[in-house]
């Protein structure tokens, strides 16, 4: 399968979990894994899916604007991801970009 | 050395190096180094220098809003900047954001 591919559905589908369900996030991290929320670094699937679920809104909907993808490491993949945030309630789409490893 | 400042002196050096020389890019790539800009893949240092030599501004500053970064693999950073563009003639500054592995 195309990498390019994968890494799109990947971000489609972390973002579909995002918005409908967040708590099951969990799923696409590991222990290991680490997030740096706006220069904050959470440690751990457990910690990371707290600090998301604690986020100050209930209801979202991302819109992904790009998906650019390289090979990192071995066998990882580098994907950055693009797009706005609309939030309940909220006039004005927030613009967001995440990179995912 | 705190790797955030590690981090930070690198993106301060890059973007510097980028605003006055674009040229001198060359020396913090490698062979092995791959650059994906706007959906474009391309790989190794001359490539890359190539490619950032070719945008079509001349004059330009980069202004860094955010940094931040993370371990990633055996030794490596995972860097992610965002900032603004100013380019010459033009009255408004582009938005941009740059993920450095």
């Amino acid at each position: 399968m195309d990498p390019d591919a994968v890494a799109k559905a990947f971000v489609e589908h972390y973002y579909t979990t995002f918005d409908a369900n967040r708590a099951g996030l969990a799923n696409l991290y590991q222990d290991g894994s680490m997030l740096t929320f706006e220069g904050q670094k959470i440690q751990g699937s457990q910690s990371i899916v707290a600090k998301l679920t604690s986020l100050p809104f209930q209801q979202c909907q991302h819109s992904i604007t790009t998906v650019d993808c390289q090979p990192s490491g071995a066998g990882g993949m580098l994907v950055f991801v693009s797009g706005t945030l609309q939030l309940a309630g909220e006039q004005h789409a927030l613009k967001f970009s995440q990179v995912i490893i």
